[in-house]
């Protein structure tokens, strides 16, 4: 409702802003049982971390997560898991004169317009991507959680700057180790170009990452308004910085006919996967395909044109540590956005065993009473 | 929650399928005073109704619309608006076949899976197109609130079977006047041989809409998680058909350059608008700009492979009466999912006038104070 | 949210007015494969429609309830359930001078405020009981969900205009065929007696009315806000005409001691239930035991003092036709709010069975395992 | 859904358990521009913290709060207000036995259950009333927003082991000056000399507690379940050791008649307020007046019977160091549940704000045009 709250059995709440004295969250929902330390979240965190790749920030912070409730013994209550991050190595003298304009291509004009005037201006305040990093930590319990129904989230940077990773070239399952999180190995000399020239220009860069997740069964997403993929497009395009969001073929789709773009269903299982492994907003059981569209960041190297407190013109340069591309720091974001999104699926699709067996209708049909999908 | 509820303050929950009783829905939360009259709401379902233009179908159906409560003598009362929209000229015989077997490209095999292998097979049931007609008679009551603040959103075909109408030629606000609701009178003659072509080929077409919202005043939208980017883009995504979601430049902002891409803001306004309105998930003043990717009607008439109940293979060939591509008559639904999704955030915003003005820290800037943009 | 909604997974919103076209509502979430028809809510609807017993109206309405969705072939689809009751039998002249005056004890001052002036005045309108038959309809359901797992709900008018059944004289599973759907039928003749009186006085009675639950299994209940006696009191605080709810001892409790208070667990089960089966928020296995304290029905047939829309001296009699008490047609109502409660509260505990067995540790303890209690 | 949130626009979540890192929440949705610092949350913590008055505990805890987020230079800025507060002086050892028995009157049984058979047992794990210094902390914010509209809330203890405050005799407005937070300094020698009783019994007292709000406009509330004192109710039974609430006269109005029981309007005000200041779940615009009854401390001095997690008999006598009654310190838990509640109605009624001035009906009725109540 108030804007800071995501999911419906499994609910995130966030807080914190980017010089303040930290940033958090609270995950409320997850099932007693899980095993679940720190560590688990760092290792998320660890990627999207400040300074990660060609692309970073010289800022430097460690982002060393805490987990202050909902867990015991190694394991999840059930109650709700609280976490903190503390921030560090803040300098915000170089967001000093931001009280006064308003940066190109920021929430900072919509911030200003919203709450009365009253903003935190240093780095963005919460309207900072540094925001992402509680959204991180809580994904690293809801991959867990999949992780129980071996459903693994895989996620990769496929464009920067204009440069593409062919389709048929995606590797997914490796991106993290790679630079750029990229997803082939073989793009990542023409990327670093790009990012020279950008840099040279006091330039910044957008990309395309895409998102996949394997072994969702059949049967996931709440029609009408709360189809799978109408959840998941709200979750990654809450991301700051994603201006597009798509499921399997996509825009691509649209271009296609319908005798091309179904996908027949055989014994074997379906004999495509232009949907992106949902229909009609829900899960197929195939591998379900997103991919977002990321602007290039808005706090470039260049002197731009804005306007004051007072309505006057000014202008503004960007001072502060920002990086050149917000890939590939957000794509563990968007990897744990969709994680939140499936888990949440899950739980309320639990509901649906809460009537016994001996009350259903037999005899069941085979396809589903197989599972073999 | 449960899936057939849409928005925080203004919700919308429908019911319905395509061939119960009819289909319908309860809007609550619109503010006592708005006038509002059955002719309202057939207004918009006549834009939606079977047999618009070349890509219709035979099935005719009147869509008569009935508000059942929560309007008294003209005007809303503040309580619940209920509505039924009577099914008519039903020809279930058309769908026996297909409680054997699974169209492809449809919901069927979802539905299937979600609710224990129970689900009403004829014209889809809930999964139907037919659903949408809710939502276009809630739309128009939207319509109507965001009218007395003088928004206005409009919406247009602007690309079918990969033919687009260019973005300098699109005009929005006459569409629902011209065949296709087309972006363009001057693509018509085009799409007609596009569509008559897949007509003999026995398939079907997709394309792409976009939506504007004009007047749309700068501050509305909830960080972190329901920026007004990402509750449109779950509206959107929410409609079947619909594979993608952008805003501004969307997936083309992912090839700019931050210079580029970034909106200058001066004393007269922005000096561009490739956001599309929203900046950090937070409407900037300017014009909204969306777009939807829109996938071929699954049903095409061609025999096409599939499996049944039992998982074994099988053929299907859809009979009904379909569409050959969802455009034009999605246009209205997704202008209505956008009008939904604006009233629910005025309404929303709404509360920050909950603290009184003298509380408020004194001078205010002149930027705010003017609302001049 | 908008506040016609109640539950969480399974979600019931209501629509409908007095004397407009009719009632009725939506319930959505409720798991696919329930065997339902028309009748399972025309039984409970029948037992609250107006012109039970003796302390009734002489307005007769069949409130006969017609299902509109959401169920094929004899059982649920998992879709969402709507259901319609028409108005019939209104005579909104017995109304006419209600738009001018506001009738003490009714909520009519209240509308007036809250919805800047505008409201149906005929019988009430959205404020009027007639609103109940919805949840009674709705609740239907809920029980038939409940029954699958052995759950059942009585509920019993225990005191009326001051004379009480004693506790160990009350017997609920009977009810519905006892005058007064009364705890007893000792005790039908004092209150005939007593409803005689108050009908010569020209007066109106209030009364007590206590629910029970039996069956439901140790664990639901969602800490720390959502206990479930938080939202059994929601529940029943949420009809019109409660004054009052207790858990248990409730009241009494205030006044007994820790020592005599608390209940003894013993292998066979809790010693004594003074907690009424809730203990922390979280039911305990043992029947769950509420009471809702009813005022009198505020149409008393006096003269009775009170201002107009201008705010003047004005004189009201209230005309229509009215209960004397709201028992006993209120004792459906609080019935079906609890099964409500109870079934939502059964298809969120549901999510535990999300994290699959082997993840969970071992060995688990015998007193869970068995289950026994 | 999950539990830990309250409340629709200003929504409260919380976290923590007695023996971990702490407690803390997160206060989302309040406007930009409430003046608000730590010491605003201290002072009513402070008011709970352990060790008030003759029932208290010996455990000292200073119960310090630190803001996280969400205030910027001294006011709200909008986006959520963070709150941490450390758990100091724990003694777990008094514990240990625990993890083995359940505590009579306890939610031990309850998270065991629910929560397959995981708990946190120290000192009551997240079932502690530790969990509502949360509470109490965020209260202390709805109170400086009700604050900005000249609406206070009241509370004070009315009855302690059964001896009550006669009704004419209470003044709550300096009761959190008086011992016990009482309604009356007239009443607390004889409490004093329950309290001493009890005490030397090994024996624990319940009570009753009044709460009032002064102030508050009409029309606050959203039939048709979301009604004003159905939340109330909600908020207040929420609160661990509640059994019972009533509003206005509460069980005492099922024992009146209409005439008595209803309050007649007059151009001056209502007459009477038998009501408490709710009609048809609408605030009325005179006082709310609630009560709450608190079941004595389950922590007894005193050997008890129960089981072991194998469901074996065992006896318990529960160290640690517990208050005698739950009165005084669920006083101010009290106040800030109806605090937070009504604050959240305010901002849900600012929405009626959204429909601009001219376009609703003319001329108004005086009443409403007014104000005057």
């Amino acid at each position: 409702m108030s804007g800071n709250t995501f999911g419906r059995v499994l609910r995130l709440t966030t807080y914190g802003e980017s010089h303040g004295a930290g940033i958090g969250g609270i995950l409320d929902g997850c099932p007693a049982g899980l095993p679940l330390s720190e560590a688990d979240m760092q290792h998320d965190l660890d990627l999207r971390k400040p300074g990660q790749g060609p692309t970073a920030t010289t800022r430097k912070e460690s982002d060393t997560v805490r987990i202050l409730s909902g867990v015991f013994e190694g394991r999840t209550t059930g109650t709700p898991i609280a976490f903190h991050i503390a921030n560090e190595n803040q300098r915000s003298q170089d967001y000093g004169n931001l009280a006064e304009v308003f940066r190109p291509g920021h929430a900072d004009w919509g911030f200003f317009q919203k709450f009365q005037g009253l903003r935190d201006h240093r780095g963005g305040g919460r309207s900072s991507g540094r925001e992402t990093a509680a959204r991180v930590a809580a994904g690293a319990v809801a991959r867990l959680l999949l992780a129980t129904h071996d459903i693994r989230v895989d996620a990769a940077a496929v464009e920067l700057g204009g440069i593409a990773v062919p389709p048929e070239e995606r590797e997914l399952s490796e991106a993290f180790s790679r630079p750029y999180y990229a997803a082939s190995a073989a793009v990542v000399s023409r990327w670093d170009e790009r990012v020279a020239e950008a840099r040279k220009a006091g330039d910044t860069l957008g990309g395309i990452v895409e998102i996949r997740a394997r072994n969702v069964p059949p049967g996931w997403g709440e029609p009408a308004f709360d189809k799978l993929d109408a959840c998941l497009a709200h979750a990654l395009m809450g991301v700051g910085a994603v201006k597009g969001v798509e499921v399997g073929d996509g825009f691509a789709a649209a271009r296609s006919t319908g005798s091309a773009n179904n996908d027949p269903l055989t014994p074997e299982g379906f004999a495509s996967n232009h949907a992106g492994g949902i229909l009609g907003g829900i899960s197929s059981g195939q591998e379900i395909v997103l991919r977002a569209a990321v602007k290039p960041i808005a706090s470039i190297a260049r002197e731009q044109r804005t306007i004051d407190r007072e309505g006057r013109p000014a202008t503004v340069l960007v001072g502060g540590r920002h990086d050149l591309s917000a890939i590939p720091r957000i794509v563990p974001v968007l990897r744990a956005m969709t994680a939140l999104t499936l888990a949440d699926a899950l739980l309320l699709q639990a509901r649906m065993a809460a009537l016994p067996e001996d009350v259903l209708p037999r005899p069941r049909p085979a396809a589903l009473r197989d599972g073999r999908w």
